[in-house]
């Protein structure tokens, strides 16, 4: 099951890619059902990044970045890397040099289920990971793994060329062939976010807006 | 016991809880005996904020926020809202539009033992929140909780009206009928803080200041 | 076994110290064989520190942190206090006053398996501390510890006058004894590493610069 | 808030706390309004106890077990030790001498917020222990808590007096004043628990019996 | 997403699924290329048991156990029940009663990414469970999930009628079209480990059995 | 620092080794000063064991177990492995056939800060072992570690050849030149707890035994 380079995977809409990221994590959860988080415990190095890009997915031993190598060959202008060890790690994989070669390829970030190390210069190069751990432990180049296979990562599973949606609220995965659907939800969502905005500004209550009193009253909610 | 709103609850004295928040969470814990702290894996979303507040208090089921709209209801200005899952959760009960809708009635901020979301428009927003995680996992509507009940929260103790105090350090509990009593104690103790702090910048030790050579040869310390 | 404290550690070389500093962590880390990092939960309060430093070491009781103020006594300029709790804890041994002590002494700064609070005062005081929490719990002086013994502090051995290395990245500890040698290897390490940089960013695939086809293939990678 | 010993407190009726024993946690959390349960992490050293009795609550600070030898003092037959450490703490409070003390007072267990030693012997004598750890780690007897005051175990209130539960399930508090009011609404529970375990084993569904069709395609769910 | 219950699910052959039992979780996950654990965190409720079966999925809201009843309708002699909730969640969603209905319909065991309660009932029925939590917080019954939908459960991707096998060392899913296959591969493995067990008994080293002395020298090792 | 095998190790006097195994854990752990405990997570994988022997070390790679077997040639009667992963790993490096090996070898049973597997099979052998995790995770051979060098293995320091009694509280480890002294203090305090025991079982309070009024009259206690 591993050994294995997928060299042609498909892709999203490069349009569509970035209207989503435009959208946000928490939006595009909502839009496409509140499905497709990875686990809270994938957190960025540094706040303030939103990206989404198309998926190259990594399947590593843990310890062992070798296939991170084989996987920056693999990579197109506003890709993603997305590493998840067979398993659990938390070893640091990617640093500054792994991530001045993605970046030279056009890689917009990586996601990873295990460790990362080199914080300072991945900040500076406006790199933005978002990992599990942040630790210096080194990795080895010893064990095949794979590259573009599905992935279970922090949870979620994770086809290659599907869109990852990233900031500060965590990681999104959203299907590739649902990318235009969720998008056009996701927008209809932030326009009806505008108007509830404007009246919950103004001091109008959710219970008014949503109309839930009735319902409220009808479960046996009771005011003391 | 779920499925109540108390609606009138008593507040302390505004002056001195804007007192307890001037002397931020270490002072004040040790101000009352070394009590009330809330568990450390409650941190802020963003560093800097330092409030104090009314709580008001929300008993909500796992994954559902149908209660944080009923609590907004009865925020006044200067109250924090603080929600206690009735078992373990790290959903995102609460986002920029909750937030909106709270700011509105002049709510200082929220503590919640369990997720948050938009992390990025909340801090835009300067509305602080002290979280167990970050996740952007949605929530529903389905099922009754309490709102000014007695709840515990990530291990302490909270009763609607208590004086909550939030700063980088994390969370602590003052019960409403002590505030006068803790806040002097508060003040007593940072006077003394000056003094020392003056006298350990010029290099003299604490050991000196404490008089503690004496009861550490007593114990038997020995210097090799 | 405890009640000890030792005054006269041996202490390496500033010039060597400061620069394992400018190394880094991981750079050091490699350096020295993949050894001597403390465990990932261990994190700066605050971003943007990179200290060097000898250790002065402290084993202290559970929710006790008189054996700190003794340590600040054998402190000397360029130091870092290192402290271990003889069993898991994460009050807050340590905050404002104690640092302002430290401070005046030379010490640059405190790495510490437990809790740290007065988070904001340190970090206006540029006084950094590496944790594994966040806690204001307070802590009590009853009962005796040592100071400059050895210490397993978050799964690494420390020896006193050992040099501790810090940054965004964690902490690695390097034997006294081995502080020559690992600078002169990690410097090397750096000096590869400028140009491998240069060749990454200009597009140059880590697979051929470390020649890393003809491996793979034997091992049975296949593209497909 | 600590150094106080309260020596007479109020206890359930003996057989009404044998009633809730018989009952098992579950039911009786159950008929309490799923109100009481003690965190999950809280298990048994060992499997098949079934316990109730009136709790004996211990404040200690971490480390220290000086009060437990205070509070068996105040032990009364039927009765279980309580102890919450006023910072999170794992060391061993507890083994076999103490709990033979204990036992010889007609203690029926302990439940601990932190560790336990000793683990085959309290097996042999049938002490049972609920503990969030086992852990050989000693403690000292150097600074004062409380005996019978409130404190919050494990994320839930226990006042002492109050009835705690425990069996394989884990750990549930029942305030002392409902205790009467549990156990007539546990032991209805387990009526109709009867009845519908027969039919359950016959094969009938819980569909059925609970009248669910209507409710789930009213809510939409969808059969395919 | 959510709201659908796939009524026809193929399994695998039943006599393949039995042999895979026999196997057992190592042996099944070494022969399918070490794929298909779920996190090591899954636990038996008792020791013992190892069991088979075809997946019944239910994809569950936390803290809310309705599709649990809707799936038990679903089941059929030799499946096995396998619940991940929608965001993490340690509730117990299932106990004695559940279990008398799954197990009259033929229903081996569950495997849970959450709680289960009632432990001494299902230890004594002989159902067993593999389980995130043993918690007796109770769970409601007012919003939708799924049943017979691809999950992701423990960090394993299981598709409904893929083969769970279950014992002491935790749980692996089969894919089901790769079932014989695996079931071919785990008993030359098996025959294979019966004469390597007789040389290890005998005293002949596995560096022997399997000559790894030389590659040993190649990579550098030394003996001293 | 990996690639090393050290071939001839110290081992303490068989005869203090099973005296410390009598006495067990917990008082071993007093009778050398409370120092020595691995952390409370390394737990037994069934119940009732009680060994102690000379430790034969290993440092292995995440994910790797070859050197096991490396390690298993150096084992003589009496002897415990110890392993120790040099990043957090909960794989399962050891499982029935190496426990063959290493039993036909007379050694006494297996430390693991890692994951261990063939749970059954190690039962129903009695080799008993001492492990972070159980997980059917398989491991490579790849990657050289080194075997009988010290080692930090959960959070305690082992030189090979140190004396690991370990029991159903965990783990302790005495180091070589002290076993002699710390099986005297160990008998000394064993002797005494007979006296004790014999005392508390009659109803004496330990208050009494260790004349602790006073000293907790002069604290400040408050009986009410």
């Amino acid at each position: 099951m591993s050994g294995i380079v997928v060299q042609n995977i498909a892709r999203a809409d490069p349009e569509v890619i970035d209207g989503l990221a435009a959208c946000g994590v928490a939006t595009v959860h909502e839009a496409q059902g509140r499905t497709g988080l990875l686990a809270s415990y994938i957190r960025p190095i540094y706040t303030g990044a939103r990206i989404a890009g198309s998926a190259v997915t990594i399947s590593a031993p843990p310890g062992d970045n070798w296939m991170v190598h084989v996987a920056i060959e693999q990579l197109q202008a506003g890709d993603i890397l997305l590493l998840a060890p067979t398993s659990p790690c938390e070893d640091g994989y990617f640093g500054d040099l792994l991530a001045t070669s993605a970046q030279s390829r056009g890689c917009r970030g990586l996601i990873i289920d295990a460790g990362v190390r080199d914080i300072r210069d991945l900040t500076e190069m406006k790199f933005p990971v978002w990992s599990k751990a942040i630790f210096a432990q080194g990795t080895v180049k010893n064990t095949l793994g794979s590259v573009n296979v599905p992935v279970v990562c922090a949870n979620a599973l994770v086809n290659p060329g599907d869109v990852l949606v990233a900031d500060d609220d965590g990681v999104c995965v959203v299907p590739r062939e649902k990318t235009e659907a969720v998008l056009e939800a996701a927008r209809k969502r932030e326009a009806k976010e505008v108007e509830k905005r404007t009246k919950l500004t103004s001091g109008v209550l959710g219970l008014d807006i949503y109309k839930m009193r009735e319902r409220l009253a009808d479960q046996g909610l009771k005011y003391v």
